[in-house]
């Protein structure tokens, strides 16, 4: 379920409930009745719980779920395991955003302390701590030994930061749990919603952002960069990781340990890199990618595909280097060919 | 005129008087004693306004502007529309700059309110406001009903929220009109300056920026994205648009209804998208440009041409789809020849 | 030395201390006892200090520094000056990280005023300095005459700007010098520590910055800009440059007079532009490379080596702008071949 530090389950639902809910049909044989207590990604969800699969790469995923229910597409109804109950629907991406919406109707309403309490009387704030002025800390933080938070930084309710943390100024953090000896630099941004919503009739639809950013110890964050929290599941950082400034990190992309990152990155949504991933300045990653251990991508490249471990690649769309650089003496030589032969 | 909720302007001033202050000739025949009474467009200028024309892509606007007067280079002065006074110069940016500059001379100077009164005593909050800590709210701010306004964010002076508005943390409004249900992320920096100058003599003229920063209902703004005002049409993020982090949005840009616009994406100044238009990540679009209806560019494009409604682009330069998969695949091709051969 | 409003000095350290800190080893004939008194870059360094080498692209300073001593790798030691003591290690940038933080152990740790005294005591604030509402200036700072300062911005121990500056709100000063009529819009970052540290045994050693952020009279940073400090030397933006919006600079880049860059451009370390060059949006720069004066680089371009003075290029890799052209339409003839051949 999503972490009661930042989000606040209603429900059990009734599964009629939810295909109420959500404008999708019961298939035959399901139990209208059944109590569905959370919602849950395919993974992860057990038998009261309810997921949904609205992108093909996940289809494993499904088959192998133990949810309790789960919204799918007509077409993939036959497919799921038996016993799941399934919310049949044209829209599984919107039938979820209204069923997460009933379970956690707060989700995109950040609690607003006491304006009169820059520091909230809840706070727990460990031995050594250095506060500059104007930081606001929310209700429920709990922040380690030895930490230093720069001016006008603003941590938001329920958020953990382990010891011997350097937070710069004009951060905001929330949604997050951060390890210890973590760098944040200045105006980075962390723990906010991520860019999730289902079309609906010319309009979008929010899908509640329920998931959290975790950065483990010993990561920097670079100046002015964001990471968005998990949509369901986190947005993980992983142990000492570098990441420079301007940098973008979608919802759920899980970066391994030691990764580099250079400046102005952007990860689209769950894209996952392995252990010492080094990534250039200006990269982009499209979504739901997968980076193999010790992978190099050359600054300003587009990354379209899974690269296996090890691999070094560049350009744009990115294919491995050597490709890269004999395109680009072929297309000179081409062009070259082209203005003497014409 | 300029929003006076933002800009006051002085003047009037006789028509001789702005060509002495400008630096630029009266073409003969024209009223020297003319009164002036405010810059404008070309397109929405009246008879006591005047304006300029520095793009030739804005020629057909001037052929049928009613502007009182206009600041144009020497060769376009016999095209004027007839009774329209010239102000003849070969630097006709440098020249408006210095004529909105006499109108508007504080327009690059922000009001800072009452230090020691964060919430200055003239704004007006609506019932059920909830304002964090360490909000500044400058003179003459109107924020609606049921609004929530996260720590430390600095809402300039004459700023206007609709009702129901999420703002996070750290965020910066000011010139700025927003709508109703607008969420704005945390560091999102909302009608500063755009950039806008006129090279004079081995230094740079800074140009009033005199429009707004207009975000209709329903709209979302991404962390640490900028928009910046306009400079005299107004900057305008159509309804129910969906902005992600780190965009950057150009002084006069207007995006149509329900566009989306992925995470690092920019938009040089005057560009104009039609409703629906989907934009992946680190697109760039050149200035000027207009973009179709439902039209798709892929991420990391680079767009330098107008793209017709329903197109589907990718590429840098960008060309339709089909054309950059062709691309890719002759470039591919190309280099494996040229491995292969030797 | 590094600029003692910032950084504080230890020592000095004797050689064969140096070699301790750093596992290094000395050079025979080296003098063990020599006493180094500070680090400093190979072209600035002198008999009392401490420089290293880790990038060829620096052999011809090395070859003429007149440091004391340098940290080097085995195979340059033999080309060292005659009369320079070494450090001898296959790690230098290590080394030099563990000896630099030996003089300087509080590099990284940001000075935090009185929480109690937003603007404090020491600060010297000049006449007609209007200070916004949730300002933090902190110890030493030094601010001109006539200085406008946003609200919630943080200004950093030691700090110094001149006359008649415009500051955005929002904003993060540290460890730099501002020049006179300086604008800085809102969520600038300027001065945190750059991208520095050095592999160590699976993990990354940071590499204390040592340098300012210098910024020229009359420049103008855009909105969410980012501009590291110096990693020992100093970053500086010269005179008149116009800088727009989340543009990153890195450590130890110098921009000449009246540069222009657009916004979303990114900077790797230690690149130099001179007077004049204009630089379209989301262009990035690899390090160490020299821009001549004038030059033009189209937007989105990726640049990969020195361009000379008074050139146009454009692309990714970059190239002269009409071999960048020819190579588009080549590359177009191409792939319509493609299509037509099958």
């Amino acid at each position: 379920m999503a972490d009661p530090r930042f989000f606040s389950v209603q429900g059990p639902f009734a599964l009629a409930e939810l295909a109420r809910i959500s404008g999708a049909r019961l298939n035959s044989g399901a139990d209208g009745d059944l109590a569905v207590r959370d919602v849950a990604p395919l993974d992860t969800a057990g038998p009261g719980e309810i997921s949904f699969l609205d992108n093909k790469r996940y289809a494993g995923a499904f088959l192998e779920s133990r949810a309790g229910a789960c919204i799918v597409e007509p077409e993939l109804a036959a497919k799921a395991p038996s016993g799941m109950a399934l919310l049949i629907t044209d829209q599984p991406y919107k039938a979820y955003a209204l069923v997460a919406g009933a379970f956690y109707p707060m989700a995109g309403i950040d609690e607003i302390g006491d304006p009169d309490s820059p520091i909230d009387a809840s706070a727990r704030i460990g031995p050594n701590a250095q506060i500059a002025s104007g930081v606001v800390i929310g209700p429920r933080v709990e922040i380690g030994r030895n930490c230093r938070i720069g001016a006008n930084t603003v941590i938001g309710a329920g958020a953990v930061l382990g010891d011997d943390c350097t937070i710069g100024p004009n951060v905001s953090l929330s949604h997050c749990l951060i390890g210890n000896r973590v760098v944040i630099e200045s105006g980075a941004r962390i723990g906010q919603a991520g860019f999730g919503f289902a079309p609906d009739e010319g309009a979008y639809l929010k899908v509640p952002q329920l998931g959290r950013a975790i950065i483990h110890d010993d990561a920097e964050i670079g100046a002015n960069t964001t990471i968005d929290r998990g949509s369901g599941p986190d947005t993980e950082i992983g142990p000492g990781c570098m990441i420079d400034n301007l940098v973008q990190i979608g919802h759920n992309v899980h970066l391994g340990r030691g990764c580099i990152i250079a400046a102005q990155v952007g990860f689209a949504g769950s894209t996952k890199l392995d252990d010492y991933v080094v990534v250039g300045g200006q990269v982009g990653f499209a979504g739901h990618l997968r980076v193999g251990r010790g992978a190099r991508i050359a600054a300003k490249s587009g990354v379209m595909r899974d690269i296996p471990a090890g691999a070094t690649i560049g350009g744009f769309p990115a294919v491995p280097i050597r490709q890269w650089h004999r395109q680009s003496v072929a297309l000179t030589t081409l062009a070259e060919g082209k203005r003497k032969g014409g």
